[in-house]
């Protein structure tokens, strides 16, 4: 259950055992929380599934979702790969002092300067996403005198059932290079012949918030089968298989439930069934968790600034934060559960549009929310705000990013400060 | 035409009389332009038609469009007043020298602090938003001996034909006080009661990017019927009426044609008429111009870094850029006119995707764009990006937020350096 376990003896939200409305009052609002216990949960909740169901395994984490130094350094330590997408992502991994050979270097556009940032830091694996890559990678590794580790980024031609804009895996994507129109087997001939280039892998990635392993199973699918006829047409074999990431989160109650660890276990003994059928050992499986690990270890709190009844239409709460701090709403429309850490208990009987801080209209933390009278002062929680929301963070309206105070155990500090008008004014010449 | 006079005389895309090609290659990519000279004039077109049309009037740039030094600079050496939204924006224009008498302070949500911060830098005016923040202006502003001007911010009822997520003035609506609730009439005379307080004006802002001035003459109907009303029941008539912003940009051919100083003649004309009819002066007449003035005076550049053409699908093209320095695709699926600069005369025969360098499939410039055949390294071009461009950039996947560079006569300068990787680490401790 998302609201399990989520009152103090008070009476108020407590998170990460921790009392929000305490916490909120000590580094001010708007903040976000993070829980570093359930970010090692998660991670090992990947770690021992994979282990269990696979001879070789390895759980990367998908940086994007929330790319800070403290949760680099937690997913490292719990034995975890970690997955960039850009020179600036690799470098807050080198910060954190993830060792590079667990770098797998994402990206459907890599510029020269950050194919080269990430071969003189001995990032461990390239995916590389398509010929324009792939062939300035050799040039660059080759100028290096680096043989440079790679997975090819190909696309099975699935359909994910998700948003648009999380989907990947279908043929018509930007990123990756499909199977089926012949392409991907033209792409591994070239990587084949590159001699700066060594293929230990391929990656294909299906989409983002998945609910369903079919989709997992499917995408073994037509991986194994591509492995299988390259083995047979040209006698390569890779060492590993990367399934990307895309286990969903559940934002509210009426998103499915998912035993992560079962659904793993059923992935894995289809992939073992298959490559028996196939006579193929069973590859090295990779798999990119992201949102898994970090969405609900995160809670933004919020302050009510403004409360607006329009008779015959809406009720409004304004709060001091919104799409500067959390665009999901406004880009995808995403839902999350709204609570009040100080009035858990009052009758949630005003439908609220929950609007932000930012001069937009589109500005919109939930619209249509159940909530208790409030009135400026009062506190708002927004729960799962761990991925995607730090990470997608922007100063529009000149409006500082909250900082990140990570809970752990009984203590808690600060991971990443709040943006002060100095931090944004400083690149102003 | 947005694409007149765009080609220099070898051939390439020029801009503000410079040549972009030239330019790329010495700022490097991605990188915002700004037309200096261009700001300059969209300034003289609201501040000459204004002064023409109305005895009194002064035109107020609304700096969330584009909210940096150099640009306040230029608008407050314009004479045009500056509308800030945030303690934030606020910050920036006394770095940049504006008068603070000329200041106007919006937002449908401001905390105790920014309140603060506002009455002692002597903010000219706040444009209060609703019954929290007045009954906080009144007691910040009477700790601190001050009697704060302001104007109160009204909803008119009135529907501007525009996106829903840049619709302001309907009844629903987070900002302002409804008129025909009765709840303005409530508003204003709680406002008259307090002795910290001192009336100045009613504020309307229907919606942004309108091309109809109908829309600018029902809200000067609604207002000037409020003002009559309020003077026979109230006995009181302000001194200003804010109309807002919003006169549309064109940001393809197909957008309408709009001459702002013929439709201000046109907006002042009738409220003369109007005043003279309902016997009252015509109030000093303020508008809050912040896309017309910033958005055809940028353009952006960026270079190919992928060409993928998946047989009977699509052709794509991935930059080093995208929605983290242009989220208004994403956001507002907003169109653009994509232009390549090196490569302006050669065939448009390739229907084309541009996607950006994000790892994320909603991140794109534009779809199915008519575009010549490209190479990686090829630049490519955007226009009219002036406004919530650099002000809604984020750093999604740690990418540096790019430079913004004037162009002014035969001059360019930094205005705002390159984001570096250490800037985005800033703040982790």
């Amino acid at each position: 259950m998302i609201c399990e376990n989520i009152q103090n003896r008070e009476g108020r939200l407590q998170f990460a055992g921790q009392d929000v409305s305490v916490l909120a009052r000590e580094y001010g609002t708007p903040v976000y929380f993070l829980d570093a216990e359930r970010i090692r949960r998660n991670c090992r909740v990947y770690k021992h599934a994979m282990n269990v169901g696979f001879e070789r395994a390895l759980p990367i984490f998908a940086s994007k979702a929330l790319c800070i130094k403290h949760v680099l350094a937690i997913v490292a330590q719990e034995g975890l790969g970690v997955d960039v997408v850009s020179a600036g992502e690799l470098y807050m991994a080198k910060l954190a002092g993830v060792n590079m050979e667990n770098i797998f270097f994402h990206g459907c556009s890599k510029s020269d300067e950050e194919i080269g940032y990430g071969v003189e830091n001995g990032v461990g694996y390239f995916i590389v996403d398509g010929e324009d890559e792939l062939l300035a990678l050799a040039r660059i590794a080759g100028e290096k005198g680096v043989r440079q580790k790679i997975l090819l980024r190909l696309t099975p031609g699935i359909d994910p059932h998700t948003f648009e804009a999380v989907a990947t895996g279908q043929l018509d994507s930007k990123f990756g290079v499909p199977i089926e129109t012949g392409q991907a087997e033209a792409f591994l001939r070239l990587a084949l012949s590159l001699p700066e280039i060594q293929v230990c892998g391929y990656h294909a990635h299906v989409g983002s918030q998945v609910f369903e392993s079919q989709v997992f199973r499917d995408t073994a699918d037509a991986m194994l089968a591509f492995i299988g006829s390259m083995r047979d047409k040209l006698g390569f074999v890779p060492q590993m298989l990367n399934l990307g990431g895309g286990y969903g989160v559940r934002y509210v109650e009426s998103d499915p439930y998912l035993d992560i660890a079962w659904e793993i276990s059923k992935v894995a003994g289809y992939i073992r069934r298959r490559c028996a059928q196939d006579k193929l050992q069973v590859p090295m499986i990779l798999m990119e968790p992201g949102r898994s690990i970090v969405a609900d270890a995160g809670l933004t709190v919020y302050t009510v600034e403004a409360v607006k009844a329009i008779p015959g239409s809406k009720n409004y709460l304004c709060v001091d934060g919104g799409m500067a701090d959390n665009p999901r709403y406004a880009l995808y429309g995403a839902a999350y559960t709204v609570l009040t850490p100080e009035k858990l208990n009052m009758p949630r009987d005003l439908v609220c549009t929950i609007g932000g801080h930012c001069c937009e209209s589109g500005d919109m933390i939930q619209e249509n929310v159940p909530m208790p009278r409030l009135s400026r002062g009062d506190l708002v929680a927004v729960l799962t705000t761990g991925a995607y929301n730090y990470s997608m963070a922007s100063n529009y309206n000149n409006v500082p990013r909250p900082p990140i105070v990570m809970l752990d155990g009984s203590r808690s500090y600060v991971a990443v400060r709040r943006e002060t008008y100095e931090d944004i004014a400083a690149r102003e010449l």
